[in-house]
């Protein structure tokens, strides 16, 4: 392969799968601002400003919050292996793809997993739940907020108190619904949550942010055994997002400005008032969608407003072709299926600055074209 | 703390630390491109052409070649966490704080680690590595080609075959000296080495060139145990790379655009050319600071063009202050020593877009204005 390539020339797309989702154009305006070094009492601001706000759309006083320096799945392996040691009993949720990866890494970090299974597009009714943290009295308890794969939001104000009567942690996944739709760590008892920066924050992918209580922390401070990841080590990592600020890697100082500028616009909009353009952004693609003969393969009670899982139409002779030409002829992404999902459903996605009316007709005039 | 904040107003600082390095203005230009999906065939075609710069700049036919999702720090992780299973003998070379990192992640990933350890500011005599080799034939050899902490350049060219006569792997850190020194890895047998996109690629902080022989992914696919870490494990992240294309977390898309235009302007320039201009910067640096009666601290021998240690002259009462007035007088950041090096040497990198001779200039002016 010749290695002379002219700069790169890209399609703009319309994002609306599972993300990355529309990035505001001031977000990208900050990547790009000169890069200044990770041990710069300049970054050390902006590292402070980026906590402090996403403490506010964590609704949650907790110190060690910090964005990890990885994707949503670096978020959620900081989160099991450091608070998982060998041998801790752990609960987790499985309905859907991204709980059973919960189950994975608390396996690899050494925990031994009980998993809890439900079928793909149902939430857990919390009694169920907490009837089986009353029965295994486990270590930790992690639960999905919002499902990717399967469009399902989990009802999770009563976890918290469940599971901490046991002494247990309790883990969140809102990769999905962190900034577009309540995210109640501090009320609801949450011990350690983390996201991802391309969802409803709107910002590109590279960057998780996480959050972890005091309990969580010393759970973490009394670990009898290191951690296996040196990277995630939050102990390390810790110092240096604040205490002592002692190097440990070298940020993505780039992808921290663009945090903040995404931070800055949820909050500048509002939490409630960003909540309220989701729903009714998902309110009006719902309609049309029914209206065109889709029918939705999550449960109707527990569906998320920014990523609706629809079953693909029976007209649809190839699912993949059918998404190919939205891409190519509509510049329109929208998801496939994921896991057990895969080649029977669609995810379409209205997230942070694509949950817009203008979007929602976009995507329905594309997925007209289909014919 | 209040969670109304400005939008980010930034110094613009001349970067002449350990990294991170200056970014040329079309890098910066890359990264603030529309995001598209990281399934996107348009993003595998990215994702095509930077493994393809990335080998030639690796001098590697390494299928396995692709750029880590994290900073030079989870380069490393990959590669110790892939390599290494529980019992594995490793025997790593410490003259500096990064070899010391690599002892330490290999230890967490279960190998049973020997170190063999030199003065910082030395380079290993490639006869006694290879007597140490013999001596205990490892499963895995690890030595830094760069330390960054030290500004030594570590002679390379022979390791490889004494590793592979007792069956064992080579795995090198080039984070410092990638693209800015020539790094050979086919003609020198190393089987897996890491990089950062902040060094002499001169690309924003996030992500971690690695490279990987068949010799080494036949062990990573011939493993017994899992993985300590799913978010690094080579065998999912590879298959998104190559092969199957398979889903395994959203790729940081933007910072892939970065890197992609880094790689292009290193091969534009060409690698010789681009080593050149490095070590002219470095002989002008040099010759500007002895004059000014800066005295080094890492063999002559084995000076990095890139970086260099320096003892922090007897006029300086306060180091840290003296760089802090750099900083905020001249907007000049230089590296402060790392682990024992810490307040008794300064390190002032010269990398990627900064190695040029009006950089030089406003070093030594600014060391100037030091009085």
């Amino acid at each position: 392969m010749s290695t002379t390539f002219p700069p790169l020339a890209l399609p703009t797309r319309l994002l609306h799968g599972p993300g990355p989702s529309p990035v505001a154009p001031s977000v990208l305006e900050a990547l790009a601002k000169p890069c200044i070094g990770h041990m710069d009492p300049e970054f050390m601001r902006v590292m402070n400003e980026v906590r402090a706000m996403m403490q506010a759309v964590f609704r949650t006083e907790n110190e060690m919050t910090l964005a990890c320096s990885g994707t949503g799945s670096a978020g959620a392996e900081m989160l099991m292996d450091n608070l998982v040691e060998p041998g801790d009993t752990c609960l987790i949720g499985v309905n859907g793809v991204f709980g059973g990866r919960l189950a994975e890494k608390a396996g690899r970090a050494g925990g031994v997993v009980e998993t809890m299974e439900l079928d793909w597009g149902l939430a857990f009714d919390q009694d169920a739940l907490i009837a089986k943290i009353e029965e295994t009295k486990p270590k930790l308890v992690a639960v999905v907020h919002a499902e990717t794969s399967t469009g399902v939001l989990q009802p999770f104000d009563r976890l918290g108190e469940a599971v901490h009567k046991h002494g247990g942690l309790l883990v969140m996944d809102c990769v999905t619904s962190f900034a577009g739709a309540p995210v109640e760590i501090d009320a609801w008892g949450v011990d350690a949550a983390y996201s991802g920066t391309q969802k409803c924050l709107s910002c590109p992918p590279g960057l998780a942010p996480v959050t972890l209580s005091e309990r969580a922390m010393h759970k973490v401070n009394n670990r009898a055994t290191k951690v296996n990841s040196w990277y995630l080590d939050l102990t390390l990592v810790g110092n240096y997002w604040s205490g002592s600020r002692a190097y440990h890697h070298t940020a993505p100082v780039n992808m921290n400005y663009a945090l903040h500028e995404a931070l800055r616009l949820v909050l500048e909009e509002g939490l409630e008032e960003r909540f309220a353009r989701h729903e009714a952004a998902h309110q009006q693609l719902k309609a049309g969608l029914l209206q065109r003969g889709f029918k939705f393969a999550s449960d109707p009670e527990h569906s998320l407003p920014m990523l609706n899982l629809v079953s693909v139409p029976e007209s649809i002779f190839n699912e993949a072709a059918a998404r190919k030409q939205l891409l190519t002829e509509n510049n329109l992404e929208i998801g496939g299926g994921l896991g057990a999902l895969a080649g029977k459903c669609w995810r379409i996605g209205l997230m942070g600055h694509g949950a817009r009316s203008e979007n929602v007709g976009a995507i329905l005039t594309a997925l007209d074209s289909l014919g």
